[in-house]
């Protein structure tokens, strides 16, 4: 299956997707079911011939989307870039789309390289759900305080320990400090978008601060009530970690 | 099954849904897959206990969606119409919703005293396709220019014979004379929006209009050639019939 050229240098390329998750167990290959790399990995086979080793710009939770997910793969094959983007959009199932595809430099890494990723939650905040949503917002029924909501998100901007934001999961190990460089919480009509940007993610940290958010909605949490949260480092403070449909990672920047 | 009450005078109901038709066979019961009448039936017989012979305000094709579709029904049960609604919304599966439910004359007929009605059909435009839309628009590659198409389709506005634009069907006998009140197509970004506004359509009529402004725009059919192809009163002279996934029955008036 190895497809054999003059050289054996391999190409590096930069593949920028968008697929709607919720027929996708998340991006990373697994045995549970099936997942968006999974179906990438066939269609680049397909279409080269050849196995490559695709590096992915973070995990994505089962059900959770991406506007914008980056892959970043080596090949031997001299196919053009523009070219691989069209057969690609031809091999994809129809809820995976290739944005973009373009040669890179040969240490670029998807993941590595990534200097902050944006993830934005999506709530549908009406007493009567939208039947084309289903599966693309968290459902909400009573009425959100968006201006609330976004005052006391304000406390996870900064570079803080989010231990208390991470689900226990022996994958997550060392560091748990982020440098969150935004939040915002924003109402168009019904739906209520929650946008926060950090240099990198613990695991499930964006739905354990929107489930936080949502409690302080509640009445659970105190307003003011996140910096001690995260100072405690203790999971078991934060609210619940929300539902993954509501999450999509919206941008990567390099 | 019948609900007995004191006196045997029957309530009429006009409920307003929204459905995404992606998994129907359009509106009305059939043979050959589940539809939203069927889904519909069942939830209100699982609140009302009792069979209701639902008046559908039109047929409406497989895969389909219904940003409003409105149906009235005649109960005999004592349920307050907010109840109502609330109950049909957790009977009903995630991809219909009940958005109303009001009581009516008793002579209203969903079908027969509706003025008119809207529909709107949507075209993602673009070389790349949106993964959440798949089913929801029809994917059209080549750009279309609007302003040529909207001007070509003022001339379906009027009391026109509409037979070339309506599929051979035993069930369209007699009157093939409609009046559209208006055609808009409107750009915003990739997606491009086609409006009309008529007091009925012929069976598949909307996407028959569609697909022969798709081949206006493809230059397979002149750009002043709609008055001549409704003057054909013959189906062979317009344009193909668009994809069901990108039309939504948007308003009912009565």
């Amino acid at each position: 299956m190895q497809h054999i050229s003059g050289d054996n240098h391999l190409r590096n390329l930069l593949v920028t997707i968008s697929y709607d998750g919720k027929n996708y167990h998340g991006w990373q290959i697994q045995k549970n079911g099936v997942t968006v790399q999974e179906v990438f990995q066939n269609a680049l086979n397909n279409i080269v011939g050849e196995f490559s080793d695709l590096k992915g710009c973070s995990r994505t939770d089962s059900g959770v989307h991406a506007n914008m997910y980056c892959i970043s793969l080596k090949i031997n094959h001299p196919i053009e870039p523009l070219r691989l983007k069209a057969a690609l959009n031809r091999w994809l199932p129809m809820d995976v789309a290739c944005l973009d595809c373009k040669e890179v430099d040969d240490d670029f890494h998807a993941r590595y390289n990534c200097k902050s990723k944006e993830y934005i939650y999506k709530i549908w905040n009406s007493e009567t759900r939208n039947p084309f949503l289903n599966g693309y917002v968290l459902n909400y029924r009573y009425p959100i305080d968006v201006e609330l909501l976004n005052k006391s998100a304000q406390d996870y901007v900064g570079k803080h320990d989010f231990t208390s934001f991470c689900t226990v999961d022996k994958r997550e190990t060392g560091d748990f400090v982020r440098d969150v460089k935004r939040f915002s919480v924003k109402r168009e009509g019904n739906l209520v978008t929650m946008t926060v940007e950090a240099n990198g993610f613990l695991y499930n940290m964006v739905r354990i601060m929107v489930g936080t958010l949502l409690e302080i909605q509640q009445g659970k949490i105190m307003p003011d009530g996140i910096a001690e949260i995260i100072n405690k480092r203790d999971r078991s403070y934060a609210g619940a970690t929300a539902q993954p449909c509501g999450l999509y990672l919206n941008k990567v920047n390099y």
